[in-house]
């Protein structure tokens, strides 16, 4: 077992890493006999561990409720949101309450914000089953829902009191999500750590078979680079930006092609091919690096290119309304080498969308 | 002019208290040239003030946007603040945008909370225009919207950046609505001030009449009450739960009759009045102390009895729902004497329906 802290003064709290995790009630810190939760989760992973965990709990002594929300991207809405406050409401859950997200990012950035507004804050736990959601949306507390004319716009910062990552939940996992939570993998090494890098493409096979030992080693390291980036700033001033490498493009795309139909990390996989390229026409990222980064993706089975059916153009607008738009102003993260990214803004429009225009299928 | 800070370390503000405010551009602290606002009011507040407010923020160079809400507490939901959400990505409106509350507690509420979400956060300016809204709601951060199941049940604390409250706009304002504005005035009184309380006995008949003086020594006695308690309790886990004296009462009567039937003030007015008979049966009030609240409410045209459309027992079950629940367990504020309150849980169900029953008309 492993287990990471992320380190916020009071607020504090630790990333449990293991398999078999959701057999055993003492993983599900803090929770103590006498509590009453609220399992928020959806009609794919209801049935697949919904009842051991309920189970679990319940001989704990926990008092458990459960909220069934339909599965996708699209669904990450305040609407849906209103069924948790309503599920909430109708037993009624008080203020004592806790909310466990159990599933991807989507179940786990709802139920942040269902967590952070209900009665103006109740305790969450993270139970994130996909790749990209144990690696990155459970860790650091950025928590939102989608609006119809932009990705994560309604959200709050709120951190939850603990995050269990049980590994064989990867198993259920249909491999084109395995992917896509392997672009948010591969953008840690990229941005902050080169011996990751050359690590992810000497045991990137072994992931994709779900080898224990590999899984377990990078899990624990992309906790850790996010559990550092986020006790450094955890209000996203500073650094934490530079976690969203390939997002401004990435975000354009899930934006433009309707939520749920690039998966998240398949558009920031092809923005990070766009950031990659756009460092490279500003002179700061060679040929060799971007051509490490491209094959990297492809063998994790991700695309190295934008969607055929949107021009640059079509790019710029949904970019503008990006979070790290300042003054209107672009603000872009670009990688200097592998290992290494930055924040730059004032990047010429024709520049960036010579970028996109490279990453043309 | 009167100034009072609100202390709470690096999120400490001004409130601003004078007539004439909305003229002088200066008000509207810590906003400058070049700053992005969007103004959030409703229909009978923007041919009231927004021209002249739009006027002179504009004449300072700040960009002005807006956005017309329906009037009224049915209003104050998930749906009305998705509009809001619209308008700012509309524009669109960045992390460096901020709101400004023009209107009374349903605006400020909504606003604040579309602030604390909108990004995961943008600055707001808080413009309360009823008395309610200038005495209470506008300052210590509480935001939130309804939910058909329980008022106020979905917010966040979020600190304004500061707090303009023009004297003139109460001319205005509804006799009715500076009544229920009263209700938090002699709120104060009672669980904090026994001086203030004995001084509002002596000048009620100013206020109602909209004496500037009197009006100003008010709004800054009772602003500085509330900042004390907030910048001691932020979170409300202490000393400014007895700011709710008389609403678990009230939020029943409020939930019970339909949002907007009964004003705020009025419920918490016949609130105040059951929990001091509350107090009576559990032998800490005594007679001539619930004499002197309910003469100096009646005076200020409040109701002192509860709907006759409610029996008692109907408001149990919203009084469970209250956020103040722990455990399954009432909280409720009762009065100790004029000036002073405590919270007691353990307060048998048949003392609080008697004591409801007392206020019957
Ligand atoms: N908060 C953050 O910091 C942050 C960071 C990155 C991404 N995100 C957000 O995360 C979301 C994407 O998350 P995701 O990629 O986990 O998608 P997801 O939550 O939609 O899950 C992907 C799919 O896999 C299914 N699934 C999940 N776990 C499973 C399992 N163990 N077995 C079988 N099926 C399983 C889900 O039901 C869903 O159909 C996006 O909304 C993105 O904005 C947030
Ligand atoms: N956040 C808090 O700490 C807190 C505290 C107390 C109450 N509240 C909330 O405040 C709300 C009640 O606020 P309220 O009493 O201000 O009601 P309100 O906002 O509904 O305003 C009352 C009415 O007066 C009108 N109005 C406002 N200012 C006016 C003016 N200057 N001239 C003419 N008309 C004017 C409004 O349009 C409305 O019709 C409730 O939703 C309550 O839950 C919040
Ligand atoms: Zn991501
Ligand atoms: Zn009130």
């Amino acid at each position: 077992m492993e287990r990471i802290t992320v380190t916020l003064g009071e607020r504090s709290y630790p990333i449990t890493i293991a398999a078999g995790l959701f057999n055993d009630p003492a993983s599900f810190l803090p929770l103590k006999g006498g509590d009453h939760v609220m399992v928020v989760t959806n009609e794919t992973l209801a049935p697949l561990y919904l009842h051991s965990i309920h189970t679990v709990l319940e001989r704990a002594g926990v008092i458990v409720d459960q909220v069934i929300l339909p599965d996708g991207e699209q669904y990450k809405s305040l609407a849906v949101l209103d069924q948790v406050f309503t599920a909430l409401l109708k037993k009624p859950h008080g203020r004592d309450t806790t909310l466990i997200a159990l599933g991807g990012g989507v179940i786990g950035d709802m139920t942040g914000f269902a967590a952070a507004s209900y009665q103006r804050g109740v305790r969450f736990i993270q139970v994130p089953t996909t790749l990209l959601s144990q690696v990155d949306s459970s860790v650091g507390g950025k928590t939102a829902v989608n609006h119809p004319l932009g990705k994560n716009m309604i959200g709050a910062f709120y951190q939850p009191a603990s995050v269990v990552i049980d590994l064989d939940c990867l198993k259920t996992l249909p491999p084109r999500e395995l992917s896509s939570g392997l672009a948010e993998v591969i953008k840690y090494g990229i941005i902050l750590d080169g011996a990751f890098f050359t690590w992810l493409e000497d045991h990137l096979d072994e992931l994709l078979a779900l080898d224990p030992d590999a899984l377990s080693y990078c899990l624990r390291r992309c906790c850790e680079l996010k559990a550092a980036v986020v006790a450094a700033d955890e209000f996203e001033n500073g650094q934490r930006a530079l976690l969203n490498l390939g997002h401004t493009y990435g975000h354009a795309i899930e934006t433009h092609m309707g939520y749920g139909n690039w998966l998240h990390g398949e558009a920031v996989s092809a923005g990070i091919m766009m950031a990659a390229h756009t460092a490279r026409r500003l002179g700061q990222l060679g040929m060799d690096d971007i051509r490490r980064v491209q094959v990297l993706l492809a063998r994790a089975g991700l695309p190295v290119t934008g969607p055929k059916e949107m021009a640059p153009a079509d790019y710029l607008p949904h970019m503008m309304r990006d979070k790290k738009v300042v003054s209107g102003q672009l603000r872009l993260v670009l990688p200097r080498s592998i290992g290494q990214a930055e924040v730059r803004t004032g990047v010429a429009n024709d520049i960036v969308l010579a970028s996109i225009a490279d990453c043309q299928a």
